[in-house]
């Protein structure tokens, strides 16, 4: 199955943009009849035909949609961006090919990286999902303060990793199914006391993902990884 | 805490190898009477004080040891490496900072990669293991054919990570904590309908690892992450 990513697709565009275009023509030699399946990155899986093979502008013909089942829980991850912008790369990747709605980034006092370029974190996710053959594309937000995100957050379930030695709950005995759960990760200097009593006073819970010291990144792809085996 | 790793500590070596003596004398400009940690890798975590001061073959005596708390349950990682090595890098370097006891390597049928040089693995095991302070490091074997690892296999507990669709049964579900627990990953192009007969012959049983199509790294690390949180 060759699967391409038009996210203006329910906006009527019927072409592959240039890079996917000449991927399809100059590399993968598809003509024109050639059948592919292309999404829009919002859960719809099109069956499609070619019919025109513009290596700059492929065209294409519309079959069937095999829209993808949304999942069940609305599964957000937020975190503070690790300095190495490989470690962040491999976990949109990751987290993408697991299963992942959406991708926040926040400054922590403690954090080594402020300045995040999305794009690049973007491709990321759409190569992974065309890689796993998924139709949802995670959504990447810019980078922004912690006090600002924490203003904004609505989630109904809000996390903190943070381990609580006194009384530990695991992140996996808290995920409750069918709503919006968010994970807070902070940097490898972890959150500031004010930083996690300012998570708590906007009704964050502390959670444990296991015994094991994790670097930010394993922590991140950890939570995604238990949102999908229990918020389904 | 700075950890460094002299396999052969239990054979009264008291000193650091060359790499890691230039390390703690060069770089960390460590000096005698500087205080450090010192494992062997199989689960002894001493505080150390250095004794000599050499680049070479920096010398230390043992204060206290601090054992780590060995794993309930002994993870045994199987997996038909990718073509690719930075991924199968990553995937023994995530996989130490999580918790596995041994990987494996196998040739598959369908393998794109027959050939492995195991000691950079095990270098990425050693500094994933000093990064994230753990005193274990996992055995890592050189790559076998499918057949050979399967008459050799004596584990307790022994699970292919392959979906059947009539009746899926999920990892988490079925591990046994306190035995050994292995988990056979194929590769890029799975296993051939003979392996899984052969493994179904040698009392594997079939496990899902989720809903996701993964790539085999990626599966290799969902499987030991539920091994950790089951397996304890």
């Amino acid at each position: 199955m060759l699967l391409f990513y038009q996210p203006e697709l329910t906006n009527g565009v019927k072409h592959l943009d240039a890079d996917e275009s000449r991927h399809a023509v100059k590399v993968l030699r598809l003509k024109e009849g050639s059948h592919i399946h292309v999404t829009d990155g919002h859960g719809n899986l099109y069956e499609a035909r070619i019919t025109d093979e513009n290596h700059r502008k492929c065209g294409f013909e519309l079959l069937q949609n095999h829209p993808e089942q949304a999942f069940r829980t609305y599964r957000h991850l937020v975190i503070a961006p690790t300095k190495n912008m490989d470690r962040m790369e491999w976990l949109v990747e990751k987290a993408t090919e697991i299963g992942v709605d959406r991708i926040s980034l926040i400054k922590c006092s403690n954090s080594e990286r402020t300045v995040v370029k999305t794009d690049r974190l973007i491709k990321k996710a759409v190569s992974a999902m065309k890689q796993s053959l998924k139709a949802t594309l995670p959504q990447v937000d810019e980078i922004v303060s912690f006090k600002n995100y924490l203003q904004n957050e609505t989630a109904q379930q809000k996390f903190i990793a943070y381990v609580d030695f006194e009384n530990p709950v695991e992140l996996q005995t808290v995920i409750h199914p069918g709503e919006e759960n968010v994970v807070l990760i902070g940097p490898e200097g972890d959150f500031s006391p004010e930083e996690l009593q300012m998570a708590l006073d906007s009704g964050f819970r502390k959670v444990s993902l296991g015994t094991s010291r994790l670097r930010t990144e394993t922590a991140g792809l950890a939570a995604v990884h238990l949102l999908n085996l229990f918020g389904k």
